[in-house]
């Protein structure tokens, strides 16, 4: 056995050089994990001041505060698009520098920079929801501290905005972190209407071409995938459109790019659907016999 | 487009005028999320100290070590208390200084610290049914240092505790910090018996009114919620009682106020369960028909 | 009610004495979470430089760079190994100071470093795997950045080493850490073949004695677990074996020690099978009756 610290990080280096797969080597690089984590944590700040920790806000301040924080955001945020964008280019072989990406980096900033007050007024719509949908919920303030679909929703909303710009790899990394959080998994890629509230949330899967409606309610372990996975189709819409006002519980699973449920739809517990339901279909799971043996 | 960071930041503090929603501007404010994680860990740390980081902890001295955390989680949990109370009293349109919330949040703090011991010696009881319950486990130290069951079920036994005593937010925001790290997400509402065990655990739910005996075995997946969700039925029991020596596999629900689950029972796996059920019950899902093409 | 924290304190500091369980009291002591954690970002920017945090790495230095989170790996690897075999040690009632477990450690942590550029090899099969996998996936770098289901499987190829070699508490605390990130609850006793893919991931459970060949996929939610839970047949093989190239769709459940998937076979969603299926077998659930009352 090799007991040399020396030999052993040589054999590793040399995996390195023969398999490749680095970051950070060198002139062009990727985002980090951790850099996205400073991006979404400073968005939460923004949107919801003072919930995370005890920073001290001051009415006559806070411009001064926020100023801040926003002018944090366009820095990260200016660098991270644009590597991400330098990245995706190389991977089209383009060759040398590319002012084109520092350009389009600092122009997709400052979009979602505008947007942040629309957004804001779109996730505090989500709260409203999440109040009126849980009868455990007793004030927005709880929802905002303690409801994981909040969150996922809210940075969902970030993400979908810098996916739909066509930046690599942020969009993805951004839902991801939240993933980990909450057990809530969004691709940034699936287009999600007002008033969205996910209850518990935990295994919850939403696909990428997935299209989802105003006021719609899903509760834990629901999936709205795709029927098959095949490589070819990534192009093509393979996940389900949900419409206005439908409720799906916990467990049920939609598949399919060509299902369509209706408006004002319940989906029950447990449900498989792969087909199109019609407005105002209540499709629950028949009772299931079981095997029961009733003790004494 | 707008490139001003001084006018975006405007835009945003606009929002904040019109829409509200803020923590900790001004006097009157919330817990932050970041001081009842240091609650928790404080909590963690005195119950099972030396497993989460590596304390020197010195039988001569031990005392002075748990006093001083002692002294920091009274100091913590009567601020962070205070202001939930606050926050409640405000809500009811209470105006001017509370001075009943003050001295209420000192009594609470005061009931929790007492029941310290007491709390210890019935988690060091599910840690017993955790080592009883998984054939895996080795250990009492390998149960307390790697099942996110035991830590689920430790935190509840204090949430619920500030539950009981009507203190708004905080417990709400220890379990889902908890949810967060465990996947497991138990309302402190819920009234749970002793040796209490959860395997694997993510994706359990387990709602406010639930009453749950003792010697119960729960697996992942696993829900016990509410039959419809209706928010105005936010006062009555909506969620199942389970009695005692129950075990309930994966993916199994149980749903409805109503529902009571009698002692010495069985749920197998993904059994759907929304009618009582008598003593001694053994259900299982029947051996569903499958479509099976066997390949050769 | 008690209210001198002098009287709290020796209230609790008496369940130590008389209920026991500490970490770190004098001597002899554990690994503690926050050690593992650490072994473990260590292991993560070894096999995947500079993705979680933003390092310079240099062509030229690298080898400083990696030499010197080698030396970190086998000096922190050494002395939490070495504690966990006298933990096993002590229980099993030996005496004394144990000069064996200091040579033991040493030798696991050399054979552990020599062995990865091997298990940096492997790694990088399941990044190619989860690319071809996933039509969602854009690139290899995008699912280092971005797949759970790529952490669990890197950290359990390391964790399952430890575990061959009988080293208590670790791989335990190591896959239980990777639960609580990613969802996915790999049982570090599980053997897994190559070019191993779990999508989104959230809920998976897998067991102690599992045995998966080559090219297995497995999505959300799906349990390879034992059949019934005794506590007395912890030592024959309890859990499923999986060929190679079988596919798991979510929400299945394949359970007991005698049960094999033959290769190339295809387990639909949401499928309970506790029985053995032939190579190339497709089963599906057979379309469930609901109950559709479908509106206007």
């Amino acid at each position: 056995m090799n007991y040399s610290l020396d030999s052993i990080t040589e054999n590793i280096v040399k995996t390195y050089k023969e398999k490749g797969v680095l970051n950070h080597l060198r002139g062009p690089n990727l985002p980090s994990r951790k850099s996205i984590r400073h991006i979404i944590r400073n968005i939460e700040s923004i949107i919801f001041p003072g919930f995370e920790s005890e920073e001290v806000l001051d009415k006559e301040f806070i411009s001064y505060t926020i100023g801040t924080k926003v002018q944090q955001l366009t820095k990260d945020l200016t660098i991270e698009i644009r590597k991400s964008l330098e990245f995706a280019c190389r991977m089209k072989k383009h060759s040398g520098a590319c002012n084109l990406c520092a350009e389009s980096a600092e122009g997709i900033t400052f979009k979602l920079l505008n947007k942040i007050p629309e957004l804001r007024e779109l996730i505090l719509f989500d709260v409203e929801a999440a109040l009126q949908g849980d009868p455990a919920a007793k004030s927005s303030e709880e929802v905002i501290l303690s409801y994981p679909g909040l969150e996922a929703i809210a940075i969902h909303r970030f993400a979908h905005e810098l996916y739909k710009k066509q930046v690599p790899l942020i969009p993805r990394m951004m839902n991801e972190y939240i993933h980990r959080q909450t057990g809530i998994d969004i691709h940034p890629g699936a287009s999600i209407g007002e008033r969205f509230f996910m209850d518990h949330g935990t295994g919850i899967v939403i696909g990428e071409t997935t299209v989802i409606g105003d006021n719609v309610r899903i509760y834990q372990g629901v999936t709205i995938g795709a029927l098959k996975v095949i490589k070819e189709e990534a192009e093509v819409k393979r996940h389900p459109t949900i419409e206005d006002n439908v409720t799906i519980y916990s467990g049920a699973t939609i598949l399919g790019g060509n299902t369509i449920i209706g408006k004002n739809s319940i989906i029950g517990g447990n449900v498989w659907i792969t087909e199109s339901q019609s407005e105002g279909s209540r499709i629950y799971v028949k009772p299931v016999e079981y095997i029961i043996k009733n003790g004494k």
